[in-house]
């Protein structure tokens, strides 16, 4: 791999870094940020590494106003002899540049990217947890940054990469979630952004998600915009049901994200040669299932949560409990072999893991 | 109008003003902005005037990574007794509190923002052009900028307001723009953020704008996202179209922006004694009214183009010309009528203007 030219500005003051025992999810940044320039008519120049700083834009930045923004999210994990491993990071990269296309943003150079943040993390090494279900969760995102008014796309952008120590993101670790099915409310639609990894996406969800959340709910399962009953996917994860022994996962449809962790599971799935097909699955399909007691077992996989259990759906004042709302054997076996492979406790046939 | 107390401080610098004889739309800023901060459990702060300034925020700030954000866009009028005139800036302030809801950003308070918006144009009167076509567009908007990253609404926020000279909005100005009919890409659909002035929804226009314009087409009219038939909206404008002697412009249906020139254009339609009716309407329709001969005319609806006549609409390969091209009579009485009423050469018999 090529080696991106970088300008390092060490910080002269370390921060404190939050107990590792107890970690959150997202509150607390490593003491260095990688930033990357972009300006049409030159490419993208000025890469450096400097201190955790705040970014500094006119009012008038696209990203404000018209939200041409991007982002990733991939974790990096300590192992216990103290290597740094990534899992499959060449996967979001990829992503970052088909999100950019869809929203007319500058192609980002991936080795380049990919080397910038070894760099940042080699840098802030002492950041990584090392504790049962931590890891360095790690955030590159796209901003533009021009300042006008008026809807097309910016001439300037800027790519940055941050850090953070997280535990699990769901409080519930691998316990089972309960997930509310929504019937009003939609992410995305098919000719929509709803495969791209951009802000307009998450803001959308958010008023379904409070209102999940007010009942008790974690999330909630979204189906999709043009009939209201196929599955789409939960939150920032992507979903599989297990039903009479088959392993089912809505299709790759425009609409969902290509999530790695649903990809991986996939692979993972046929490697030991437990049936998983892709398509299609509606909400009705998922009450039968339900109704005959095949409805055997559900997940949702994400890199925040690798792997989550769902243990009830709520759809229409129905509550349907899944495995009496305890985790399933094969939920516990990919979260197993999956988390073994990304920390590095178990082998890894795929060569997913990357070494810093 | 309760007066909001604001902190004001002046700039000592004024900058160079753009020509007023020549101006862009959005690309020059006034001396001054106004800026107030939310924090959960203190409510509103801060109100203040400042010098128009680059804003500093955290690279973890929600707006960067989920979007949360909503926008307004209004302008003032000088008249030519030198009167500054709001069109219906309070329709405004209740649409920014129906976006403000959909994305789960706390309520503003109107009375306190129109009485910002109204002192800081006051400091920055000087910057209004009085020229035929121009005007001072008035930017509000508000932004998430509590720093973490995990999906759910943010617990701080900034509201702005920043103002800009303006002249045309298409380079076309009243001269007829061509549109493509949009078959593919889909910028909102029923139950997603459509009726919500936030930054999503322009991030996921830009791609079928950029394909249109390439093209040689301004603008590309949307269709519904369900069935990709039934006509929605114009990037920023409204859309009606006159056939057979009535007036249609689709219904409010929760995927189209509620355009406050809409509005207006009904009502002006409604006291004029013409025909107007909101309704569903398909591009089957649109097309069959051409090869009838009845597409008599079509325009836009928006506060940046007011008016913007529609010369043709490319649909699959098929170029439909309306008027030959030209701008029609009803397009040309509604732009000056209502446009008189902005800028104060017309009788308001609706209590439209609002003087400042
Ligand atoms: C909307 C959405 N779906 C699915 C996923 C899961 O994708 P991945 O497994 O690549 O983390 C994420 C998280 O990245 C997401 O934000
Ligand atoms: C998507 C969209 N539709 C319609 C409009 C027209 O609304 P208004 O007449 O209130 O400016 C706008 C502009 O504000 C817009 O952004």
């Amino acid at each position: 791999m090529k080696e991106l030219k970088i300008d390092v500005t060490l910080s002269t003051e370390k921060k404190q870094k939050p107990s590792f025992d107890n970690l959150e999810f997202g509150k607390s940044f490593t003491d260095h940020m990688f930033v990357w320039n972009y300006t049409e008519g030159k490419g993208w120049h000025d890469a450096r590494i400097i201190p955790y700083q705040p970014i500094t834009l006119d009012p008038a930045a696209t990203v404000f106003h018209y939200g041409q923004t991007v982002f990733e999210g991939l974790k990096a994990y300590l192992t216990k002899d103290e290597q740094i491993l990534l899992f499959r990071p060449d996967e979001n990269m990829k992503r970052f540049n088909r999100s950019n296309d869809r929203l007319c943003m500058p192609e980002l150079d991936e080795e380049g990217a990919l080397s910038a943040l070894k760099q940042l993390i080699q840098i802030d090494r002492e950041w990584i947890p090392s504790g049962e279900g931590t890891s360095l969760y790690i955030r590159p995102f796209m901003i533009a940054t021009e300042a006008f008014l008026g809807v097309h796309p910016a001439n300037s952008y800027q790519f940055m990469i941050i850090l953070s120590p997280v535990g699990a993101y769901y409080k519930e670790g691998i316990n089972p979630v309960k997930i509310a099915v929504e019937s009003e409310y939609v992410r995305a639609v098919a000719g929509g952004t709803g495969n791209a990894k951009t802000a307009g996406n998450y803001a959308a969800s958010l008023k379904a998600s409070e209102i999940a959340s007010e009942n008790g709910y974690s999330q909630v399962l979204w189906l999709d915009g043009r009939e209201n009953q196929y599955i789409e996917e939960v939150g920032s994860m992507n979903v599989f049901f297990k039903i009479n022994g088959e392993v089912i996962t809505p299709e790759l449809n425009g609409s969902i994200l290509e999530g790695i962790t649903r990809k991986s599971i996939i692979e993972l799935l046929n490697y030991m040669n437990i049936p998983v097909v892709e398509r299609r699955i509606s909400i009705h399909e998922i009450e039968q299932a339900y109704r005959d007691g095949v409805l055997e077992e559900a997940f949702g996989t994400g890199t925040a949560a690798v792997i989550s259990p769902i243990g009830e759906f709520l759809w229409k004042n129905e509550k349907m409990a899944v495995n009496n709302g305890e985790i399933g054997p094969l939920s516990q076996k990919l979260y197993d072999t999956l988390t073994g492979i990304q920390n590095g406790t178990k082998e890894d046939p795929f060569g997913w893991s990357v070494q810093i």
